[in-house]
């Protein structure tokens, strides 16, 4: 039980905990870019001091090939359970920096929100982790438990070092549990509990036609064009029923476990209607014999993220281009490895594209899935923790995201991965105006620091 | 008949033309992008000076409501002919800059062929009419007909304002026949006129989703996605087997004529082979039922230019845009009203686009085909010039390009329009490195000014 001390340590340095939260979303720690790269340094600077102030006995900035990792220990309590907590200090591209109502990385707050590149994804998450450390640290309690924290900065760009880390089987990944706060619930009123992830297969493929660009008044009705075939494939991939056209991904989806197929029917959070809401659509898109909740958490999906080629800039121009290109990830129920899927996307679209055209496909990135059992006490405490914040019990539901890193956890500690996302909806991680709710900033603080409270033995 | 004076002019001072050419394509006259209005009046301008210098009596810039009309006149011989001949002075933007092999707007000469933007498409072809004019002025014959010459800088952007001029009726339209310069050759040893051009109907496509741009792991699977509808329709709208399904234009195409067909399915030119050649491919995409020369005059093709959406750097964005938006344009057999076709295109858009989306169909600019009989004088003329020069008889063939204000002289005016381009097939007019060839351009100063004298009565 976390003591009275740690929640109003929490109540008394709040304003401080978002004043800190918003110097470091003022970084702008873009990790696809090379260009972000002294930004990068200065974010995981930022976290080390903050390490250091909370009290951390160990706190070490580890070098990369790619951008550094940020790791802190405190594990003065043997007989204790040790938790493993992970974040991302790294932030995607604001792009397009036109539809953001104030800019992306000068935090503003709006209406209960803070707006801001990293608000929810993932450095207000990683902040509300910190003021409850600082709390235990700070409030004369002591820490509760041992506890490790990692950050890394490439979680949007594939997380290759981190990958290698785990893999590494450093004495430091031991743990009896991890902890990660990167997701969202179904609302402010209705906490949840992630209980499955997604893998994911990020691809890139290109068509390409003659040798240069031509004019289609003398080319067109005999030439290749590399556009037309990307629309071909993409539209044979995927109809317009939603349905993937890769065999051998059909051939290995299982039917979901009964009492989840039940839950996600009777639709109890009406997601159907919180989604149109959300997106400012009318109808669902997608496989229609699904329910929304099965086909957001547990069916595959295949999404084109971007295409470009040929004239795109205002005006006219006949051209036919050389060549054409588009981002096209595959979601993965757990179970699935991407690197097998990936030749299995290489062959439907070999099988699919159009004559006369030469297409490659390069895997950029990919990541299994994971489902986590509700049954253990891990998983309970962490359930109780949101009950004593909220007053409510979260649901346990499959989220449709993909964090490859929660599922390599799994693989190599077999230990229990806690997904305690306080995001909400409609926070659009990812695109222009990104934001956290200052309430769930709030909540979230409370229930980690009631969580590793009742993990104390 | 011309003099042998007229075409010792035109050897004595062809470096001078040739200097001149590049002096004008260093101009970036690129009508399509109003950062370039001032390079548009430079270019302008510039033709003018050659028109004073020439001789030319009447020498005018004619502003409107976008880039101004050049017009020059020299009509001094009742009793004779007159001819109008058209050009125009606007390029197509050099974009992308990277794939030049020497800069689009410092000409370079390599290979027997001058590389620059607007070498080919028109300012190259619109010089060797300036010098046969400038020769029969110089050389002490006179002009031997009565000449007007009227240059537009919007052939590339819609061509709006030359439109209105033909349509207005003016005095200064009045002509026996019309001589337009800005079509290619089969060969350099086969020489062709054209009879025939498709009409066009440019259009811009755009398909919109959700409100927001959204995050492919929280919505993957019930979003509507922009690019995916884009595919969808397009491939639709055009099959594999290059098939449009717009049942209006099908219903309107009707068979060629025999002995053209029968000209054809013969392919004496080695077509299929020449253009495999040129676009460095392996096989012909498209409508396999017709041979190439009638695919590429006759039949109406759809092209996509140019596609754009969501996230195109390099790396990983898994996000579902909010919009897509692709420029698709069709080429129309002569006889065909584009507006006409804009509304079965919007119908068959309406009919093909996949649920869950709202797709725009924007009417960006349009013009219609034309046919030439060859039996009339000044293409008789035409194709003697050419064998004087030549040593070989024009073939005379369709196009499939698209000059609109040619079909609209041949509408208003009633006069024959002759078709007689310099260009080659490898020229790569609207792509990176454009060229036209030295040969060409002397050729065509000497058959113009050949063709000149020849209308003499």
């Amino acid at each position: 039980m976390t003591t009275k001390a740690v929640q109003a340590y929490l109540q008394e340095h709040h304003d401080r905990f978002l004043a800190e939260l918003t110097d470091w979303l003022k970084i702008p720690s873009v990790s696809t870019s090379a260009e972000y790269a002294g930004e990068m340094r200065r974010a995981a600077a930022w976290v080390q001091e903050k390490f250091e102030s909370i009290g951390f006995p160990v706190v070490e900035i580890m070098p990369t090939a790619g951008h550094p990792l940020v790791y802190a220990e405190w594990t003065a309590h043997p007989g204790q359970p040790t938790l493993l907590i992970y974040g991302h200090y790294d932030v995607q591209p604001a792009e397009p920096l036109e539809a953001w109502l104030s800019p992306p990385f000068d935090p503003a707050i709006r209406d209960g929100n803070i707006y801001a590149r990293g608000s929810v994804d993932d450095k207000g998450q990683v902040m509300l982790v910190l003021a409850a450390l600082e709390a235990w640290s700070r409030a004369g309690c002591g820490m509760p438990i041992n506890v490790k924290v990692i950050l890394e900065g490439e979680e949007e760009t594939g997380g290759e070092s981190i990958a290698a880390w785990v893999r590494s089987g450093t004495d430091r990944l031991r743990a009896d549990a991890v902890l990660i706060c990167d997701t969202h619930m179904i609302g402010e009123k209705q906490p949840s509990l992630i209980t499955g992830l997604r893998g994911i297969l990020y691809t890139e493929i290109t068509a390409y036609g003659a040798a240069r660009d031509l004019h289609s008044g003398s080319y067109g009705g005999v030439a290749p064009n590399p556009i037309h075939a990307l629309c071909l494939l993409i539209s044979r991939l995927k109809g317009e029923d939603g349905v993937i056209r890769i065999p051998e991904l059909a051939a290995e989806l299982r039917p979901a476990p009964a009492d989840e197929k039940e839950f996600w029917n009777s639709d109890p959070l009406k997601l159907e209607e919180a989604l149109c809401r959300e997106m400012g659509v009318e109808t669902l898109v997608g496989e229609d014999k699904y329910p929304p909740l099965e086909r957001i958490g547990a069916r595959p999906t295949l999404e084109v993220h971007g295409i470009r080629g040929g004239f795109t800039d205002p005006g006219i121009k006949t051209v036919i281009p050389a060549e054409a290109t588009a981002k096209v990830s595959l979601r993965l129920p757990a179970g699935l490895k991407p690197e097998e899927v990936f030749t299995w996307l290489e062959k439907a679209v070999r099988h699919c594209s159009p004559a006369g055209h030469r297409i490659e496909v390069t895997r950029l990135n990919g990541g299994e899935g994971l489902v986590v059992s509700p049954e253990n006490p891990f998983i309970r405490a962490a359930a109780e923790a949101i009950e004593t914040t909220y007053g409510e019990k979260p649901v346990f539901m499959r989220e449709g995201g993909s964090i490859p890193v929660a599922a390599l956890f799994d693989q190599v500690l077999q230990v229990p991965v806690i997904l305690m996302g306080f995001g909400l909806p409609d926070d659009g991680p990812h695109g222009p105006n990104e934001k956290l709710s200052l309430a769930q900033f709030k909540k979230g603080m409370a229930t980690v620091a009631d969580f590793l409270g009742r993990l104390r033995q």
